[in-house]
């Protein structure tokens, strides 16, 4: 029986995420079956999803950067509750696509809120329950945001529409965070050709897999 | 020109805030015209009103106590930058049915997620802006629920749902808040009729703004 693992994946725009995760979670299911549990924020159960639409309308509506960033950690803790501790619980290995970490970037960086208040809020939500591990998939801005304008086709989010200053804040967060956690999160150079990301990745995964096992 | 003045109703279930509201709001307006702005939470403007509807639906949803806490806070902010501060801004007068006291009282005590917890993800909503005055109805629980029975036809809410006992810790928490805050939270006796709970209420209104014209 393995061990309870939990890992959230983190990045800006463009870094790629969703192409590595698809690609590794086809893989990881092959070898782990039922113990693997994959989930994504903001989501995962009929609350959070309410909240995700009222987060990601089809056009802007004047929401304040606190309600936003309230919200975000609203359907964080939903998630957590619904989704991650309930697997946990019977000992699965949980791979989310975002988790804390990205409030801390987007909303504490990028919006300028503070990574310390939005730690604070966080941490009411959380309750202490941080990843065994984060990988972060990192990439610069430009290069980010020129693959976002290629693969996206029409569909963009409020996030999206932000400012190129908007997303360096974002990025410089991440590093920041990375640096000073950097036992937890696990850095990924995601300029790379996508196999070899896939490949870094898959030994970041492999290991925490070994470690806990 | 009269200066702002910001005015916030609290009271447990049945204190006959509603009531009290209604007939003074109507005698305000009269003597105050577009110098009162009366509001209520959760609601008041699109995405509050969004916010409400996941928190009060028809059948329970599983919601956890600190998703909830995080979405009444993220309804007050957006409540607080579309509703009560613009109207602030302009010198207005505004009287909101339920502010930071109904969160402190109904999930740090009712819920039993402390006072210290919802205070602080409140600062982050309220940043520092409380009301000039607090007017707290004061109910015992067996009275207030009695009057609730009476009176609802039918509709009825989650919090409603709750045990008798979840009351009694939100009373308990609205008269410790009273007590520390005496200077902002004045408390008027609602087990009176309700024309003597309108006249005490009255009183404290025209005192404040007495205070600061």
């Amino acid at each position: 029986m393995p061990k309870p693992i939990f890992i959230s994946f983190e990045g800006p725009e463009g870094a790629g995420k969703t192409s590595v995760l698809e690609a590794l979670i086809s893989e990881l299911k092959t070898k782990l079956g039922d113990d693997l549990v994959t989930t994504r924020e903001p989501g995962g159960n009929p609350i959070s999803e309410a909240i995700r639409a009222i987060l990601q309308p089809e056009e802007d509506n004047g929401m304040d950067k606190r309600t936003e960033a309230l919200l975000y950690t609203a359907a964080r803790r939903q998630h957590l509750v619904e989704n991650i501790k309930p697997a946990l619980d019977q000992n699965k290995i949980v791979i989310s696509d975002r988790y804390v970490d990205s409030s801390l970037a987007y909303q504490g960086g990028g919006r300028g809120l503070g990574i310390d208040n939005i730690w604070e809020i966080n941490q009411f939500a959380i309750d202490g329950l941080l990843p065994d591990m984060t990988i972060y998939l990192d990439v610069p801005v430009e290069i980010g945001l020129a693959r976002v304008n290629e693969n996206r086709q029409g569909k963009i989010d409020r996030l999206d529409k932000e400012s190129i200053s908007f997303h360096q804040k974002v990025r410089e967060t991440y590093l920041k965070l990375q640096s000073e956690f950097s036992d937890r999160i696990k850095i990924v150079d995601a300029t790379q050709p996508l196999n070899k990301v896939i490949d870094d990745t898959r030994i970041l995964i492999n290991q925490i897999l070994e470690d806990k096992s």
